[in-house]
């Protein structure tokens, strides 16, 4: 397989011609630019890589404007790369070949809200904050959040998920339609407001987490859900990682309704003690909320609280007023951000592996147990609900080995997560780190038909050429 | 648009050649049927259509058996159209072209169950009601239930839900993975036994639903649920369609997470108490069910309870023994044929529009008043609580005008869901009937979006051609 330390070798840089460029600042004015200083924000994102930056940056406002732009880039066969939040994790953002960044930062529209079909319309720039403020007053929430306040578009395509999505899914879930771009610059509109169905193929599901590439994703249209009763929030602390997954383990398998559980590890509650200054007991954790009835989430936390006792779990601390709890889930939010900081001047190799829930303790506790004996700082983090967790390797860039070091780790972690019928990825996607793992996941066969799907709605590979497999 | 009551007209048929069929026959031997009966009885399926039969029926027994059948069906260029139950009602099965008819019904094995992670991996072939039974010593169930006891193939291949699906979801949410033969004969995997993943495209939810026309379907992995604590089933009868339908949108606006929540009209109500003695009230009902922990079950019933009094509801009827609700549960599974029972010889024509809930009263009022005013027989039941209804329209075979009548009551019928945002089909698809719908519902470039992708996994259309749209 590919080192997955290495960037896949990028294909023939395809840079933005100058006659189109005119053609962008006569109908876009200064919508579009080319100053260096937007373009190098645009070219780089969490990922630990640098690529050169994007030619020219478009500030869209509108799907016509997306429309536009790539019927533009059609004709000129030049690369376009979707830009949201900027907040993704592998490089999803990266102008491997050049061209044009669209911009749909701008695009913060919140179209239709019907509160009484529980489905609201966005625009692809809306920040997942954004939406939860203007559906609040309906009594309505969004589920779906990945740590960092990312678009909603950029969430639709990395398929994202975070702390809810053992209760409520992830996007592949939560999204009922699109309207999309294709490569043509046609807009196409995909999927209804109904719940569910049965008309034709699936093009909702197969354009959340394509990551652009098959489509720029301008509108998404979403299932929202009824702010729940009563809610409660709780630490509970463990001797050790395997007290807590075992745990969590026993909460699913019993089928306990718990709407997130959250796995800390001693340096993640160390880093975010120090930013958030927690006080924290500093080992493992539980971060669980509870969702229902008063009556209801008496129950289950009675349940949790038992299995937890037996796995060697002191009393649960509760988080007893909305302002403690948001706290508490602001620094879990910011554990990526707070580990950080544990080692300053530093970049993050972060796993994503997702497991069978069966084989999540062994998972996590060899990824740990590799981390601690190869030296590496590091920190982990899980929505371990899902059997979804994250070591952040935190390496000091101007060392080539410890970079070499993080992967090698990674790569452990990600080959037997796939030994036991798991994925190398839960939520963070593909982009320019993980091909070579996903030949190993999905098999040739599999990435055949992946290609081929790309190859006959992107024929002249414009749209995000390079993420998820080379050209 | 396509007037449904049509058939599309067949593209040229593309028999089975004498040399083919000679190797199928030294590959297969008496695995291979190509006896009129046998034939007969794959040529059709619960819809009204009649077209010729396939040329020859494959009795497959694996994953390898489709592979070297379809391998040869690609070198000839023959159509492949899988069959499992024979349930499906619009048209899947239909040889249009003529070719080779996959009978999957052999393939009864469960390959792998893991309880601990709720999850199991089944053949094609293998029925609901079998895989229920697999399960249930483990504590599990699989709550997909469309009104036959169709395979979990077809359901794949459907994208089947039926009366869990307003709480557990559809096919769409509780397939995991794949084993599926490509139009060039080869087996791919897709999907893992993780419960998310960003790893690629979706093929798994890109399958689901693609009605053999994309690969045959030949294993599954499923998502089980564990047998929930306590469960509790009630009738409510209403004064007329309206008021039960106004209920069922208030227990879905208040987030209750009811189980199942299935309307019958007074037609329906008449039709089982005729076939299974129910002595059910014959006005229309909602047939409920609760599931959760006996204090849960508890509070969800007393909040219906107050909403179906609000709408003018009769005091619950309790379902108070398992045998009774299993009772109850299967005269509403059998609705379909105790209906088709009102009119000796007649064959149904079968609604399946789904659309936001706020909808829902109007456009179920609506497409009954239509069906009492235009005098045709006719019953309806509906899975409500995700805005899905049935109407079948019962039609004299020899009346080409009752034909006529039913499909222009179900064009009304589906152009008012599709206006207010819903879809043709919740859970039947669209198979030979509803391909003047998908355009409607979809667009011109959505349709072109799925044919482009047809093209590129099926470029000779060998699997299942002439559904979905034409070639």
């Amino acid at each position: 397989m590919n080192a997955p330390a290495d960037l896949p070798t990028p294909a023939c840089p395809r840079p933005l011609p100058a006659a189109m460029l005119e053609l962008l600042r006569a109908r876009f004015g200064d919508q579009l630019s080319t100053a260096r200083a937007v373009r190098e924000q645009h070219g780089r994102d969490e990922s630990p890589f640098d690529v050169p930056p994007p030619d020219a940056v478009l500030f869209c406002q509108s799907t016509q404007d997306v429309a536009d732009a790539v019927r533009l880039a059609a004709r000129y066969k030049v690369p376009v790369i979707p830009y949201g939040a900027g907040s993704s994790l592998e490089g999803h953002l990266l102008a491997v070949q050049g061209g044009l960044s669209l911009d749909l930062s701008r695009m913060t529209e919140v179209l239709e809200l019907q509160p009484e079909d529980l489905t609201v319309t966005v625009q692809a720039g809306v920040l997942r904050t954004q939406l939860n403020q203007a559906v609040r007053h309906a009594g309505l929430f969004f589920p779906i959040d990945p740590g960092a306040d990312a678009s909603i578009g950029g969430m639709t395509a990395t398929r994202a998920s975070g702390t809810n999505a053992v209760r409520y899914g992830t996007m592949r879930e939560n999204v009922l339609g699109l309207t999309v771009v294709t490569a043509q610059g046609e807009v196409v509109r995909t999927g209804t407001r109904a719940r569910k169905s049965s008309a034709g193929y699936d093009l909702t599901r197969l354009l959340v987490g394509s990551e652009g590439t098959l489509g720029v994703i301008t509108e998404i249209t979403l299932r929202l859900h009824p702010l729940p009763e009563h809610v409660a929030a709780a630490i509970c602390s463990f001797p050790d990682v395997a007290a807590a997954v075992q745990t969590t383990i026993a909460i699913i398998q019993m089928g306990v309704p718990i709407a997130r559980c959250e796995l800390m590890d001693r340096h993640a509650v160390r880093a975010v003690n120090a930013r958030d200054h927690l006080g924290l007991k500093e080992s493992p954790l539980l971060l669980m909320e509870f969702h229902g009835s008063q009556a209801g989430v008496a129950e289950q936390t009675a349940v949790v609280q038992e299995l937890a006792r037996e796995h060697g779990g002191e009393d649960f601390q509760w988080a007893a007023t909305p302002e403690e709890r948001t706290r508490l889930w602001a620094a879990r939010h910011h554990a990526y951000l707070s580990g950080l900081q544990m080692r300053p001047g530093c970049r993050a190799v972060t796993t994503d592996a997702c497991v069978p829930i069966s084989c999540l303790a062994e998972n996590v506790v060899q990824a740990l147990d590799e981390a601690e004996a190869a030296g590496l700082p590091h920190f982990a983090v899980g929505h371990v609900g899902d059997g979804n967790f994250h070591v952040a390797y935190l390496i000091d860039p101007a060392q080539p080995d410890e970079r070499h070091l993080a992967e090698q780790l990674n790569e452990q972690l990600v080959m037997r997560a796939i030994a036991c019928g798991g994925t190398c990825t839960g939520e963070h996607g593909i982009g320019l780190h993980k091909q070579g793992f996903l030949v190993e996941e999905a098999g040739d066969g599999a990435v055949a038909m992946m290609r081929a799907l790309k190859a006959a709605l992107d024929p002249d590979q414009i749209l995000n050429p390079g993420k998820i497999f080379q050209p």
